[in-house]
């Protein structure tokens, strides 16, 4: 889910510096495998052929050992139940990736047909939800949507319901939903992690839509629904987000009013990280923001209008944070007064300019600043671990996400007296030895005691 | 490090039906590649060799097509991007995966090298623990160990700093951690997950150990400390433990007093789901616990002394609850005062009686039970879906965690009226249409009004 926001993302990034870079690099890299056979020395071909021929000639050999029954190696036991494994792996994997099923009927309830004469909409029409949720909440005293005086939020990310194309994708799920684990648990948020497709019209970055709108009508007690993308981490353990700073808003965002009014840029907002007072006026944008979701024709026309209405966009189907940027844009006066556009601190910081300075904020800074001084949120817009094909690198985006998790990480274990004995190593070490007297190191070291908010 | 405690757990259930089948199969899942080629029918073979023969000379084709230069197949581009994507993939996966770091001083410091002739320790003794903590929490009104007049839960799991051997272990290691989000959520308990070595002395099953202690002294506020194996799915969510029921007791363990005292099987007790009163008690158990962890040698010798002595124990290395077994019975009048032995409902569920049974469940009874009518945890002992050798055939382990997590996700999904197509889909259909009234359905299905307890 998170990573499908990643195509759309570095198209628009193409003009950064860094991943004109990364792009170039990953076209570099894809090319080469495939320009190695036209071109290339003659002699180098000859020796392939002759090399795959002898190879040949084993395989064949091997065989015939086999049928001869010529007795076997020792490891050859081994490599039987190895290959075994890795076939019966394989055949769970097909089985559980398999995704048509024509004969279910639910398919088609499902929705993958649409009718584009119909406007596409989430549900039925929700008209009065301020006053329901606020009986429901005077009713129901035992879930407050204020806690020791802090709004309840709740944290919403999710990720594809099978494994990852790239198998070290789903090692990066896991490290990346640790790390909200982490940061929830010392903030006192609740965390719903979304492994399957509510809305088949609403697929890749659309789905994050049906989702809040279910989970805010689902959670009344919650005030705040943030949605975080998989790919996105926190790297700043001690910040808060200043919800009082809030209180007349219902969207906050990370952004730039200047490339939202201004240039109309289609990177003037990102939608891998915002927050949705639970409240009627977000479903009511909710609902001006579906319609260009459904995917197939709509989705295909909407994103020709997007493209042509937004500065720098290529021309690709709808996406989420376009089609919000052109509704805010065209409809300014109707929804901008209750939208936070936000950037004294980063609650969506993208990573290329972030991981490379770690070291340099280590030395500088602390965290609790949530800026470019000690990133509260780092992004990897544009690597699709869990996806085959991302806009950087393989390798760039892997050893940036290990050194994302780690340098928070370290924040985290602070508590325990330990720190990873590099930003790229998963492996950790004391930095204090332990103590009788464990409990000065929690009045010192407990995150939880000293939390820091932005500035409101 | 959940997945660590396999090796011992299967071994025990060896002489349970289920898993004798289990793991026949597997060595005959196992065999087949390898068996295949001395027996079998000649005719099959001569039928190999000629298709291998065939083989060959194709690619050889193929090869001089590439030569020879005739035109590339448009796929040839994309298997190229393929190729290269997976090249850095495994570049990345041997960078981060190599473990071994001769010129780091801190590989000695963090004990690798140990001494045998000096009893391990868990660290410095803390003698005067209750009197700090009560301390503590009377100078820390704003983290008491009671909420809501529940003690204070912190669910510990965890999983090795490396990605999985077995790339689809990462997807369930993932799934499974969703799986305790949810029901931490439900329920009110906050988790800590564990991806790093905090002691490479009790490296594998034995990490749980300082883990848990660390933690305690970590977190004063916490009153029990649950520890789950990262292979453990709570297939009820409803259902809560009866805390008050262990009042008087400090650990609180899944097992059977009969195979405890009577036979002293070294499967009486199972340490793969269990909770610890965070107390002095439980802080010289955990020392008298750890000195059989320590790997090398003295892990060895304990390992003889445990089979020895324990009903049922094939010969290997000491395991954390074969170790537990061995101190609850040599040392019971200590101990075992303060222990429950729990059997009233699935504190910890043994998988290959379970997961066969769902629908049987689904059928006649509801989530709220705990016991074998809804499993309160079904746990994959044996099924090391994250290393490359469990016992049981990895189909088997795999289809079986897709079932108990499909089977404990539909009752999460339900608040939001959906459920999963199978018990074996990723996909889900609609239960409820959508309404103009969701909150009916909030006041019907939500868990958290009707949550479940055990008999007290």
């Amino acid at each position: 889910m998170g990573q499908d926001n990643f195509t759309a993302q570095k198209r628009s990034s193409g003009g950064l510096p860094t991943s004109t870079t990364g792009t170039s690099n990953g076209r570099a890299a894809a090319g080469r495998g495939y320009a190695a056979l036209p071109r290339g020395r003659q002699i180098q071909k000859t020796f392939n052929n002759i090399k795959i021929t002898i190879l040949c000639g084993f395989v064949t050999i091997l065989v015939l050992r086999g049928t001869i029954g010529v007795g076997n190696l020792g490891s050859s036991d081994a490599d039987a139940v190895n290959q075994n494994l890795i076939e019966e792996t394989n055949r769970i994997l097909a089985e559980i990736r398999s995704d048509s099923d024509p004969n279910d009927p639910d398919e088609f309830i499902n929705g993958t047909q649409i009718n584009p004469n119909v406007t596409y909409t989430l549900g039925p029409k929700i008209a009065n939800w301020d006053a329901e949720r606020r009986a429901w909440l005077q009713s129901n005293p035992e879930f407050p949507s204020l806690v020791r005086g802090k709004p309840r939020v709740l944290l919403v990310t999710g990720s594809p319901p099978k494994p990852c194309d790239n198998p070290i994708g789903d090692h990066y799920l896991l490290k990346a939903i640790k790390n909200k684990i982490d940061y929830c648990r010392l903030h006192g948020i609740e965390i719903v992690y979304n492994l399957a497709h509510l809305d088949m019209e609403l697929a890749g970055y659309w789905a994050k839509l049906p989702l809040i709108r279910k989970l805010m009508l689902s959670h009344p007690e919650v005030e705040w629904i943030w949605w975080m993308d998989s790919d996105a981490m926190f790297t700043d353990m001690v910040f808060e987000i200043p919800l009082a700073k809030y209180d007349k808003h219902n969207l906050v965002i990370h952004g730039y009013p200047d490339l939202l009014f201004d240039q109309k840029s289609w990177i003037a907002l990102n939608t891998g990280s915002f927050l949705f007072r639970n409240c009627q006026w977000s479903l009511d944008l909710l609902d001006v923001w579906a319609p260009m979701g459904p995917k197939g024709p709509i989705r295909e026309e909407a994103g020709k209008i997007l493209t042509a209405n937004l500065k720098g966009r290529p021309a690709f189907e709808a996406d989420d944070q376009s089609a919000l940027i052109y509704l805010l844009l065209s409809q300014k006066d109707q929804w901008m007064e209750k939208v936070f556009v936000e950037n004294s601190y980063y609650l969506h910081g993208y990573w290329a300019g972030l991981v490379d300075r770690y070291e340099e904020m280590i030395e500088k800074y602390h965290p609790g600043l949530g800026d470019e001084r000690w990133p509260f949120v780092t992004h990897f817009v544009g690597c699709k671990p869990c996806g085959s094909y991302g806009d950087y690198p393989v390798e760039r985006c892997l050893s940036s996400m290990e050194r994302a998790f780690n340098f928070a990480d370290n924040q985290v274990l602070k508590l325990y007296g330990f720190r990873h004995r590099g930003l790229l190593s998963p492996k950790i070490k004391r930095i204090r030895n332990e103590t009788a007297t464990p409990l000065e190191s929690v009045d010192q070291f407990d995150i939880r005691r000293h939390p820091m908010q932005g500035s409101s």
